[in-house]
């Protein structure tokens, strides 16, 4: 560490803190007490070790920051001003105002630089894990030797908080498993958190903790004013290849406050007074705000330079990697850019209705098989789940450091582990990374335990797959604590989320289509352990729409919509009513999110005005008001038994639907009048 | 450890182990391995350790066992069957049939002797440290001098994959901090999970790991055949006082299988030929199923016998406790009862239109501090956000273990940290243990976080209360991270969980009083962080039924449904409608579950048939088609900034929602035909 630049480095530090209580002065709300306290590790972090260009934030090989704490922000979005992303000075004024690039929280996608979106706690941790184990993979498939491309670090500041919460515990076992050498944690050891002193709470041994996962642990006493130790913690975890750091930082929450060590400043402005003694402290001019001495913003300057150069460089040893490994060159690219490989789509299995009936998981497990050899951007796994969720193909590498002896780097199956949150959360942080598309299967009804995630996917736009197996009663004798009653309208009821239920072979392929067509949008697909029959009217064009009629009829009577294993069961119902001269369409609905993505004429024409419809689906009815006139479903939970016996237990059967089908023709016959299709509204 | 028995516990052993064997055998579904290597352990636990008396299976002292690795059930049936808890061969031959008291994973309330609903994994463990918790309140409140009358032990039997979970991680934490000196861990480490060898991605150090949460940690290397080993470990737990204790056992798992040790035992039933000779390598009939040896059956006698005198001494016990401390005796009684305090709800706050606006976080607030002096059952708490959930009621004592000096086990506020879903988890232990009504604040959009937890509540029945608060855009600034969309409907679509969202104080008291009165529904209260006026027309009485008219007009043109911090934007609309001459009802619907379990006639005259009804509310309008022909919400994600200026960018205002009333009035007039109510259905 060069020390010519002490007093640059003081007055830096010192500028981040008064921008971060001018910042939150501003807008009147927002956590100024980390910003402060973390303000020398950041400044260090980014001042001698970062390399990214601003001006160029996408670039494959930067160095990924993550803030775990996201209610530190400030920090964050100061950083991003003073090394020169589109994030000035009056965004920093507009600080959780509307329509700001500097809201309550980072946001991916939303402001330029931030590479995953945190806030909800231990989420940017286990994004983190995951940005390591994209750059760890794609490192190990497309570095060679001379051609050091993917060799970034990942590097992560964290608080109390995150470390408090269960998903990052997770993820730091798995972490410490896979041994991420180019993953280093910052951990803000402030001793504050909302209620007071972490004392009432949090006094578990936060080093052996880490420890026992396997990481190198790092501490610096007095994270406050030794930049030195500081600087040389970072160094250290640079040099540990095998093992992922994490540095314990005793940092002052709110340093420079008069009320610094304190919950105090941890969620709430300073004072008028208390700035302005800080700024006379600093040796700023108590008067102005938002201010940057020249000093530090050429020190900033010369970091986003170092950032520069590296992508020139980079960029030049990526022209010479073309010339010598140019196929590997042109997937390289090609994945960089998110495209898809030109054709892939043709390995998609097609069936017909002579095909034997299969479990959708195991048609899922079909199109993997099909697919992997196309689609190198895969990076497949479960939570322990493997030989239920059939997410492994056949003859593949995982996911594993050299010296375990059980895979490689380049493998393309991760062993998450009973780790479903981290799960989530990792996906999130490889799909961020780019080049990847991870998925991971676990059952539908244990996606809820990766709530948190779920939904941050669906924020941050990531395309992110869950293979969700045994998703109903149709499980079977596991019973009703693993059958998934409120799951489906959970993930439907999220914005920005395609959580499908295919039918049949052509429907999974069609999910799967989707799913990997639809670049910002994460899926979850949803898939029976019991063998369903190919359908009869089911293409993966039609399926590909989201919804469609599956049998048409003119002139019915009634309509019956559907999804997943209970579809061909709508379709047995169908055929008992006609017999009887009731004439019955059948619509089978595998998405919503998508079907309701498609224009007026077609929605209406599937579901359409006349007649009745009847929605049918084992799980909860919530929802299903949207697209039917009248909802079957599950009015309690479910039971352990025999599969079988358990869809006739809950009246799941052709004849009990068809008997059902029939009170709703009649009911709708003697109400008289137009019979309207539910989607006809008024505004 | 007496060893006259020795010949007697290995036959016992054995006989699990073949009992084990011979029910998934005859279910053709299930896990035998974890029962057939915890045998020894679960043998020697109970026939040595467990008080508890198999015909009185609720006597508030006993000790409380729970499987965390629920899958493996088979092992608890079977020592429920041995003890004599309403448990028959015959229930254990219908072992994951529907309808039997042996479902696939065990399910309390629904099983004599099961304490807590366990599978989902991790979620015993926390529920675990909740029953501990529970003791050490219940034991510092009502123990005397000469009058130790709860003391019971906490045992958990825990495999890798609960260790994995996060929910454990976090449980484990908080219980080291908290010093639960009742609770012992036996963690069955045979190496295999269901992917294979640990080793593919669970190699922490797991010991190390529960020292640095602050527990006892101690190891059995042959937890197959070291009964000695295994008798002086748990005897060793039960010294430590002051530390949760973890016995690392390391067992076989399928042990005494062909395929012993490997995961061919863990999920799948055993070949016939194997199961032959494992009875004829253990000395039994390999012809015989289901054989219970008579030196077993009288081992398992005597320790329901040892129960029974213990309990038949506490209740003697209790009878003289009741003459020295009458006060305390009634008390605790009636929390055993689970029957409230004669008129606590007079103590419940009521509101006029003339008291001032508040946040309905602060309202609930006002509704603790009312009725915790008249309420000891209850036992509060918070994941690290009192000062936002306004969880803690003034002059109170945390519950901290007294060496802390930060309160004692007599306290009533428990500090859970940034750990919500072990919060959910612990909550369903201390429910599930009896006498204890807990409470716990987290932001709603939190309470995701623990989904895994909460459906658990629901299903189980345990009445737990969750103060949800910052409850929509209504949070403001913090941004989308951090405001729910989804999560209503997610947890409306739960059976036997209320869904609260009070519109104002006697709403909020209605939601509590309800809660508190259910004494087998959790609940969910979901609360803003804004100010909400008192309304006219509200009152507890008419909120205590989920729904009810708010304002009523004859002949309606339009009624509006909503809830919480929208109904009075909603009745704000309907007074602008009523200037233009659109008479307008206002509906409010603070709860669905309890709505829905009105009679139809009610039902029909809230949401009644002659006018179109439109729904108002800060979420995905998802599922609100079952109360309305027409739904006004939010249909993407909210944004970061002031409140007021939020509900303006997404149109939820008087005069916006008055305008979309009468594009509603104008459609249904146009459309012609009678409007009927969305509650009339065909079935």
């Amino acid at each position: 560490m060069s020390f010519q630049s002490a007093d640059t480095d003081a007055v830096s530090i010192n500028t981040i803190r008064v921008l971060a209580a001018d910042t939150v002065a501003k807008s009147n709300s927002g956590h100024p007490g980390a910003p402060m306290g973390m303000a020398p590790a950041a400044h260090i972090l980014f001042s001698r070790f970062v390399t990214a260009n601003p001006k160029s934030s996408h670039w494959i090989n930067r160095d990924r920051f993550v803030l775990s704490n996201g209610h530190a922000c400030v920090l964050q979005y100061i950083l991003l001003h003073l090394l020169g992303y589109k994030v000035s000075i009056d965004d920093l004024k507009a600080f959780r105002q509307i329509g700001s690039l500097t809201p309550g929280h980072p946001e991916a996608g939303h402001t330029d630089g931030i590479e995953v979106t945190t806030g909800p706690l231990g989420q940017g941790f286990a994004n983190g894990v995951g940005l390591a184990i994209a750059q760890a993979h794609l490192g190990a498939v497309y570095n060679k030797d001379g051609f050091d491309l993917i060799t970034n670090y990942t590097y992560v500041f964290t608080g109390d908080g995150c470390l408090m919460e269960g998903v990052a515990s997770e993820a730091a076992s798995i972490a410490g498993h896979l041994q991420l050498g180019n993953l280093i944690v910052v951990y803000d050891d402030n001793h504050i958190s909302i209620d007071g002193d972490t004392k009432i709470a949090f006094t578990e041994n936060v080093e052996q903790r880490f420890l026992s996962y396997g990481w190198q642990v790092l501490h610096v006493d007095d994270g406050d004013t030794d930049l030195e130790a500081i600087y040389n913690a970072i160094a250290e975890g640079r040099k540990e290849k095998n093992k992922p750091t994490i540095i314990r930082l005793r940092t002052t929450i709110g340093y420079g406050s008069k009320q610094q060590g304190t919950h105090g400043v941890h969620g709430s402005p300073l004072k008028p007074d208390d700035i302005q003694a800080l700024k006379t402290k600093f040796g700023f001019d108590a008067a102005a705000t938002f201010a940057v001495p020249d000093a530090v913003t050429k020190a900033y300057a010369d970091a986003a330079k170092r950032g520069a150069v590296a992508e020139f460089e980079w960029n030049s040893l990526f022209e010479k990697y073309a010339e010598k490994y140019p196929k590997e060159h042109a997937e390289l690219a090609r994945r960089i850019s998110g495209e898809l490989p030109t054709g892939w789509e043709k390995s998609l299995p097609v069936y017909t209705p002579a095909d034997p009936a299969q479990a959708s998981r195991k048609l899922s497990e079909i199109v993997l098989q099909a697919i992997t050899p196309v689609l190198p951007d895969l990076l497949g796994g479960s939570a322990d789940l493997t030989g239920s969720n059939l997410t492994r193909v056949k003859n593949i590498v995982d996911f594993q450091p050299p010296s375990t002896g059980l895979g490689t780097y380049a493998g393309i199956y991760v062993r998450y582990g009973v780790r479903e949150h981290a799960m989530g959360a990792i996906m999130n942080g490889i799909a961020a990374y780019g080049g990847i598309i991870p998925f991971a299967g676990t059952f539908l009804n244990f996606v809820s335990y990766a709530a948190g995630a779920v939904r941050l996917s669906a924020l941050s736009q990531h395309q992110v797959i869950w293979v969700a197996t045994h998703d109903s009663i149709g499980l079977g004798e596991d019973g009703p604590t693993h059958q998934p009653i409120e799951t489906a309208i959970h993930f439907r009821a999220l914005p920005n989320l395609h959580f499908w239920r295919p039918a049949d072979g052509n429907e999974t392929s069609a999910a799967y289509y989707v799913a990997l067509k639809s670049k910002k949008t994460p899926s979850i697909i949803s898939l029976s352990r019991q063998n369903l029959p190919n359908l009869e009217g089911a293409t993966i064009d039609k399926a590909a729409r989201g919804g469609y009629v599956l049998h048409e009829v003119e002139k019915e009577d009634l309509t019956i919509v559907s999804t997943g294993s209970e579809v061909s069961i709508a379709v047995e119902a169908a055929g008992i009513l006609e017999k009887e001269g009731i004439k019955t369409r059948v619509v089978s609905l595998p998405c919503w999110g998508v079907f309701d993505a498609q224009d007026e004429q077609y929605r209406l024409s599937v579901l359409r005005s006349g007649a009745p419809i009847l929605s049918l689906e084992a799980y909860s009815t919530a929802g299903w008001q949207k697209y039917s006139h009248e909802q079957f479903g599950l009015t309690g939970w479910g039971a352990s038994g025999p599969y079988k016996k358990l869809y006739e237990k809950f009246g799941i059967t052709g004849p009990n639907i068809a008997d059902i089908g029939k009170k709703v023709v009649e009911f709708y016959k003697k109400r008289g009048g137009a019979v309207v299709s539910p989607l006809i509204k008024a505004f």
